[in-house]
């Protein structure tokens, strides 16, 4: 009987060893998530660039919110998809975001950094325009939506 | 020495229970950030009513940001104590700021929502004001300091 002590001991070892996740786990996943944010930030500019607008629609989370300056609170993926749609200023030739910090918490992120991009007015000339924003993101179905996005001009 | 092996089996379990923080007190400590927030939102506007903007200045994080419209971005307690002691916008007569989510993760949290204000011209005369907003909050020996602070106005 006395030899079920090593045995008894060791187990109890390897259960209080094993936790649901070990810190290596979480920066490996949170590296990822880091790479798979980024790389919505860009598709965010590309679509944008392309003009598919429904594409930068479904970027967003079902129950996004976005800021828009002078509007109220828009909120819902269609909503937004629409918005998104609204003729307005023109096509957009140019769009880069250049995110400043990017902290992720399991399945939610803030983001925050500076846009810039330009626009073709009716005469085909090309009008500058950057800002700043804040970004939070939500992991759905493994996927990084954006939830809040709120942003403002900088004016030189 | 069989009269061990249900001392050990407990001593399994017990460790095995142990776990850095339950599910019941994640919740309690929960409500209690928000509610930590929730006075924090109110402190803002009362110091902001007061004319306190060293005040409000000390609401801040000391690696916050705030994203002013048409300005760069402003980062540091110190220089976001300036913006707000500028003269620039007369004394503020009302300030209220109605969250719509404010969601906690450990020690940090978003917070988005509404604000509305009224500031007194030359002549006296209250102009009334609205517009929207995203913090993101960060918990700095135990009290609840805005991180990052981005807003824009509602135009009716």
């Amino acid at each position: 009987m006395k030899y079920l002590l090593i045995p008894l001991s060791l187990l109890l070892f390897v259960a209080c060893s094993e936790k649901p996740s070990s810190q290596e786990d979480i920066v490996q996943n949170t590296e990822q998530d880091l790479e798979a944010i980024k790389t919505q930030v860009t598709r965010f500019s590309a679509l944008v660039m392309e003009g598919d607008f429904d594409g930068v629609g479904e970027m967003y989370s079902s129950e996004a919110s976005i800021f828009p300056t002078n509007s109220d609170i828009i909120k819902g993926r269609e909503e937004i998809t629409a918005y998104w749609n609204a003729p307005g200023g023109g096509d957009i030739s140019y769009h880069k975001v250049t995110p400043i910090e990017i902290k992720v918490w399991e399945d939610e992120a803030y983001d925050y950094g500076y846009y810039e991009g330009k626009s073709l007015d009716s005469l085909g000339t090309e009008i500058p325009w950057k800002g700043k924003y804040v970004i939070v993101w939500k992991k759905e179905n493994d996927e990084w939506k954006i939830y809040l996005d709120i942003w403002n001009r900088i004016v030189e």
